[in-house]
């Protein structure tokens, strides 16, 4: 069942470790066929080198197992929760990258300080507010993509122009059109965390890039009139 | 005597190096088998790649060596005093890894400011306080096990739920229910050492987690109505 | 078609990942033949591991495509300009190296504080102006060129002895005789920014090393009374 | 000629990228032969994949070259200079390692804040004074050693006791009993600088660790009490 997208998925999953952002098993991608509305994800702490395309599980958009082994992650209903909101995406990540989150344990959004993060994300990268006792205590983890999808709409984000998010005192999620792009993306982000932490310890000045440099960059990559690259 | 004990003891050191915790002979793993009271050691600066499983040492919990031709590890009489008090543990760990150090250095313990530390350390990872010149002067392995102890009384601390200390000064020691769980730990404290020393930087406001989310993330690990991973 | 510029262009491409300057494609290399005046360059978005020296392109400085089946890096213009106007240089590097970046986004130039840096360039490495709208909304990869041009021309700086720069809230430019050398000093930058972040940290002091270290360094390394190495 | 010492030489230049202490050619390590105070020296500006044995460079305490076709190292002065000063010493090493020249830049000592530093210097690791221009002028190299021994002597510090200093906006110079103690402490250096930099950003209180501390820790491991290891 879903074989093309179980060996996408298992590729994505398996790009954490050589990406360094994960240790042990503190990482989960997932992938979905839109016209199914399944879900391929990682089965719960499993180890990495123990993973296979076979080991992975699919869920519908309610959680049910359809196939599979092993328990899904216990991030599913936060994946599900993300994809019932953010109709264009096809993967998801979620990751504890080091500089990603430094950034969410400070409560502090990514600011768009230059070049590298204008390339791929539209502007800031928010941390979402801290949840409220009762969204922990019940539902946890659709409540964790509750927080997020909040976030967005709350600040009329588009979450195709910002690909990923920091969850308060937790860490980083991020998409794309498919779990290859979600995975680039989760490098991206940890990386524009890292600079931008060493810049901002360096000016105490207003750190963000001018609206033009940011359109300039994001623009010359994305959309309609993008020149970087073979198209 | 004691084969799978020492293969795991074993397994374990090897295991510091792999993980970069240790740079040299700067680090040291042990296990207990509580039915004789024996404890597997690694000896005294021997380099990681000279180890084998013949080459650890066996101790009595009054440090007498019962096998072995190497002197046991300077640190032995700290694991011995932790296996004592600390009547669950199965493993130790003490390492000089630098993030976990720097803490130490700084008299800092470690805040609990996020999911990661609150997957495995029901809260703070605390500091020592400093030893007293006495303490140093005479026998001053053993009051480093007392200091720790001590830290954990006085503080009501469970070391079933906060698997590591640091020692004032010094450096990180970990535990868990066996020499493998205790490398995991000493792991996680060096990464959580990382990502909240930089959180530190980035902001001077409250950086702890609430009690109902570090609640949350403890408890879907841990005890009865854990429900993370395959169980 | 020039073939030995090709190879040295493609080896020194190559040396960026492997150096640890880039991230996916987040870096060019170019070389110039001064008697044809023609440019090779890396082609746009080819990933690295996908890189040969036939799918390079060779440009003239207007930019027509004079060989090569792909597009040739988005940053092309800017290369171009820089070879217009520093004359002497015969290789160029552009990365999102992530020290140099850090201080990019900080719009901060790296001070000459020690002799790791004097031995490469001969002072600060300047940060230029923030680019104005309209130098970015027009010929933006042009007006790059431009902003590093103008740095060098209004400070007096001698791009043979400085052989590199940061471009504000972006990242840096290196150059040199050659390929490869343009490649050494764009991981003497990366060394330097990493170091002096860490110094500037430490101490607020007078950062700046004197004028005669400075000098014994460089000159010690460059021009007619070098006497560093085997010449 | 002095095939042994040649060999140790070899072996502890090649630790140094091996430890990731150093960029390109930024390091030498030589090593002296007491009885015919001959000193083997790496060659100046030879890349590390080029060294052999043979390439090495055997000077006198004059710096005349006794057998090599090569030019010795650039530093080889300042070599000379602390053989000469300090006799029991049979091995030098120099680096550019990122931390400890951060600390130089700044004009830092490394307090003695922990006992990973005083496992291994029995106190803080010093900084030269700025040297003067006159120094910097004429003879640089031999006043570079001349300025690290007036550093010893005027604070009375034992330079067996504490096996390594930082030369003012320069870098780390280590010794050692041989050439591989040498490197030893190199690495010991640049580890404790990384550390104690973080810890001095952790607190703004008293970073020093007590005397007794430092005394317990360094005197378990040196002299003739010492009880560390396997003998």
């Amino acid at each position: 069942m879903l074989e093309a997208l179980r060996n996408q998925v298992y590729e994505a999953n398996m790009a954490l470790p050589e990406y360094k952002l994960i240790t042990f098993t503190w990482g989960n991608v997932s992938g979905i066929d839109r016209d199914s509305n399944l879900v391929v994800i990682k089965p719960s702490g499993v180890a990495y080198e123990d993973l296979t395309p076979e080991t992975l599980v699919v869920v519908d958009l309610e959680g049910e197992i359809i196939e599979g082994d092993f328990n899904p992650s216990s991030d599913t209903a936060t994946h599900l929760e993300l994809y019932k909101n953010f109709k264009d995406i096809g993967g998801i990540v979620h990751t504890h990258s080091p500089w990603a989150v430094s950034f969410a344990q400070a409560g502090k959004s990514i600011p768009a300080a230059g070049t590298t993060q204008a390339d791929y994300f539209y502007g800031d990268i928010p941390v979402t507010r801290a949840m409220k006792n009762e969204e922990i205590e019940i539902d946890y983890e659709l409540k964790t993509g509750s927080v997020i999808i909040e976030t967005f709409q709350k600040n009329k984000i588009d979450p195709n122009r910002i690909p990923g998010v920091l969850v308060n005192d937790h860490g980083p999620f991020t998409w794309g059109k498919n779990p290859e792009e979600a995975v680039h993306n989760s490098v991206v982000l940890e990386q524009v965390a890292e600079m931008t932490y060493h810049s901002l310890q360096l000016s105490s000045d207003n750190i963000y890039m001018s609206q033009v440099l940011l359109d300039k960059h994001y623009l010359r990559k994305h959309g309609d009139n993008a020149y970087y690259g073979q198209n």
